[in-house]
């Protein structure tokens, strides 16, 4: 009991702050400290969430009031642009940070103020934070005082690609990504084509001329591929579905080779990665609520192509899981500590 | 064609607005003048809704701006509050009007008032407002000039009882009505649980101690009632579904009679009531796109307890397609025209 | 470690199968012996359903073939009728037995004979098995070698009104339940109207003239009942949504008192039943994958009538949680053990 | 109304059959002769789908009893395999044939039996019949008596591709086409994975290394492709919804052009194919329904990739409306009878 950390959540009433608290209230290792929202301080977590009664009794309280460097570690699941005002303070008090948002996943800071739209409140400390993808970054994560936790689409297309483009058997010039997420993934929204009425019974593509995650999949892809910088044309689509990520990802292949090798290679050690047997098709509900991802393949006949399908629930391994998961690289505790749910299936 | 009419349609962009636009581009004597909308005048209607390209080439215009009084019908698609500061003005110029929100719909201007937090603009106009349930009040639509448009729930709920309170065959005083809607009945605002991350896979009631309807559904009920003063317990549920009403009404029967013959008796020759056979169980889906009513019952064995099922599309028989008929009656046009729709089935 | 017992599941294949092999490969105590299923005897149990790939090894076995009698606990999560042939044999050899069907739950045989159009092969056994609602049975559940698991429905509607009929608080002849579930309730079945394409965007009303979960229901309420027989007017309706339970139910009181204090007299202590304060309106997704059952209510003023609300999982408390939650009674082990799970939110 | 053709539906049953009646029963110059149904032969076709009630007396009748040779034109809606045995007797008596299913839809006979595994029946007939693709072959379906209409995947991705093709603009080698379908698509099948507990809140690919539209797709590019054999790389997905295909197809652009232009001088006349404009993401939704095609495209910067957009209903443009259409076009109808239903938004 003596190990328990303490733990804060800034924005903890979207989407992946209401996710973390799901998590982190079954977590052995972590007390909860403050969990700031600003709508909503002052009501009780369970009060806007009824699922946390009886597991949960802390208040929301107001960020600026609350003293988040009393933490040991603190998770931001804010809207981007958030994170970097806090971050300096909490980073000198000794403080461990994971932002589940933006502020420090693309290191080249013109491409972020490009996508993001504001400036970069500390370039210093984004070239210090760690990108926190542990299949990739394990070691580093395991000594990061802040990580930066990825973007749900940029977690399964890496996932799916990083081992391919690590061995340099695919062209990195000419990979398409067809990717489609469930509509939690826009966050708590007011927005009138997330509603019921719109978005059920309905399918399409967004963003199609350019997604804010982009520039964090060529960039972080291109640093695992030895044949130079990687090209991606990704396209979004909108699942009448609450969690889950499909990723059909296609490739061409440089050379002859057995996926089923590489993905063994570098995934039959990893907890939450899950390669099926080629031709599979894993859907999104075997990983609902769950951190695992699972990955299958499809090498067309007498041509180049390889078809990679990778699925995962947006909100765990795509936001909440993954960061829990970083917590637990960083305190050099099991890795899976607290990630031990099955997925919810019917 | 000399006998179309100028047809416009003020609060164009909301759901009742555009189902009564996707009706009224099908309807042989109409032609669409003006279609208001605030938020978007200047926008071609079908940019917002693009299901409509093609068949509408109007622009929504400020209401403030358009000569509403130039129309031969105006439809008020807009929330309740909106149309009784309008219709003095196009009364006294020959415009009919047909408000599908609340301003006319309750006689009693106080329990109005306590229930829509307002003060009521036009009392005198009120007393003259048509009920347009047509299959109560026919006649009376047939020469109005100002027709309240039903609630959803007040429709569906009055086609199931009416019949058996005018006959004086149920208890006035201890009705049940359990009552589901499809989240479009909401209409389309930006309202957290309405989010498909809320309401789908989901299902609850609300507003169980007082919801607007109420008073609409007693005092309507009451009319008809030859045993007086009918009272409800009514209770709405949110379904995980765009559009549909299912209402599970639950009475005592005050004598033995075959509700077979009573609903036969008021709605053989209704063309847009259709009543099943005993101990049928209508779906929602069976009637989605269309003006139909269908209704069953199950005649509880060895007690006086009746159960009495109805659904409707909300947005249809609920709102525009209601509306639909009521303009239909007011110009002594066949009652079905433009109303011939077949439900979407699957 | 040493505490750990052999538990078997016949049925392994179905909705209640798959859910009990979620929560017990999780349960600190429990190793999986044998998972029967006759269609799919010899494959891995993952390659059925992926979401437990990495996690449970077992292959289903024919029942047949299975020597269940090796187990300390079996359940059986088989359709009605099956449990009964193999009850006598494992109990003769000291195994305990939960089942989740239908074939202990009613006393009165010729009832049972009725609703399930069989035969009762152990009418002896079926007075001693103990039916397993916890809250009601503790005790002789803690005692038992046999527990009929209660089904869906009844466990809500018993949950939502044994504290009222016990203290003889509501007329026992005048109930009226309105309930309505998600899809999997029916089972893992090849019908027609399970399909999404019929049941999405669709909700009806079912076996409205009879349901065998109103013999459960009556006659379990009945023995709560300081009044008297207990009837229940039940009306299941089919919600398009895969898990959840939500009942409207309705009564009426014989006298003046708080029902927040009576729900409070029975339920301050227990683990698996929250109850919100009054006119909330407890939603389906706030239990979803828990145990839990949430209850309010709403006093209707000037009246006798009390309205009830209820909702539960109904793969959970519905079945297979509430069958851990009684293996962990039997096992006299800690109640919650295993069932920790928090509601999956959004 | 002494033009009205007698009309047959043979398969009534299944969703093509019921989509088929719920158009026909509006159709001006329809009258329906038989409606067959193995399974539900005798009863009331509304008995099975009350969508119909008051609009369609006919009952099922088995096949093997109808006279269809006393049609004017006979719809099959059956599964494929089935025509092939009617058409010879039907087409020497001078009916007109449209065939909803894939028997008549590849002229490359070697490639239908590897496919759909069984023997072609009537060989001779293949070649005489026309590909109901009326974008493309409408002076052909004037002039037939036997009518292939495509399959509902090969619809939408043709009416993205042909004007490429056609003009010689795009690599016919290296297209990719991943691609989505509502569940209807897959049929009324009992069939587990189709189940709303399975398929909601869930997505996945199949058949991804072989679907029977592969053939069917490729063929008849290849037809409109001047720079040779097509090739596809064809990834059909399954989405919760009931109805809606929706295409993402990736080009590889061989010459620099404005595909609006080249869009336009297509479809500018076509009365079911709607370009939007260019970075537009069309959605399902917009066209539930009706029997438009509703396209876009997005042509990615400094590379010679295109994404071109494509959605469709799969049970009207991909199945019964476009059936329909050439059904128009054979008798010479206008081509838009009977099919002016807007799309059900939302």
């Amino acid at each position: 009991m003596n190990k328990k950390i303490k733990v804060s959540v800034v924005g903890g009433s979207g989407y992946t702050g209401i996710e973390l608290l799901r998590l982190l209230v079954l977590h052995p290792n972590v007390e909860m400290l403050h969990i700031t929202s600003r709508n909503d301080s002052g009501k009780f977590v369970y009060d806007i969430y009824p699922s946390l009664r009886g597991v949960l009794s802390n208040k929301f309280v107001d960020p600026d009031k609350a003293e988040l460097a009393d933490s040991d570690l603190v998770f931001f699941a804010t809207p981007s642009g958030i994170a970097m005002n806090y971050v300096e303070k909490l980073l000198s008090k000794g403080v461990k940070v994971i932002d589940l948002a933006a502020d420090f996943r693309i290191k080249d800071i013109k491409e972020w103020e490009k996508w993001y739209e504001m400036s970069h409140k500390c370039p210093d400390i984004l070239e210090k934070a760690v990108y926190g993808l542990p299949e990739v970054n394990r070691d580093l994560i395991m000594n990061a005082q802040l990580v930066a936790n990825p973007g749900c689409y940029p977690t399964a297309i890496q996932l799916a690609l990083n081992p391919l483009l690590n061995e340099g058997l695919i062209d990195p010039g000419s990979i398409i990504a067809d990717a489609k997420s469930g509509i939690s993934g826009a966050g708590k929204k007011n927005q009138v084509d997330l509603l019921l009425s719109e978005a059920s019974e309905n399918f399409k593509a967004y963003s199609i001329n350019g997604h804010r995650h982009l520039p964090e999949i060529e960039e972080n892809l291109s640093k695992n591929s030895v044949l130079g910088k990687v090209k991606v044309l990704f396209t979004p689509h909108l699942l009448p579905i609450s969690r889950g990520i499909h990723a059909s990802i296609y490739v061409n292949c440089l050379k002859e080779f057995d996926p089923s090798n590489i993905f063994k290679k570098y995934y039959a050690n990893e907890p939450f990665v899950d390669v099926l047997k080629k031709n599979s098709c894993p859907d999104t509900k075997s990983v609902r609520g769950s951190n695992t991802c699972r990955i299958s393949y499809y090498k067309v006949p007498d041509t180049k192509q390889l078809l990679v399908l990778a699925v995962i629930d947006n909100l765990v391994k795509g936001a909440a899981g993954q960061a829990i998961q970083n917590m637990n690289i960083m305190m050099k505790w099991e890795e899976t500590l607290g990630l031990q749910s099955i997925p919810l299936v019917p």
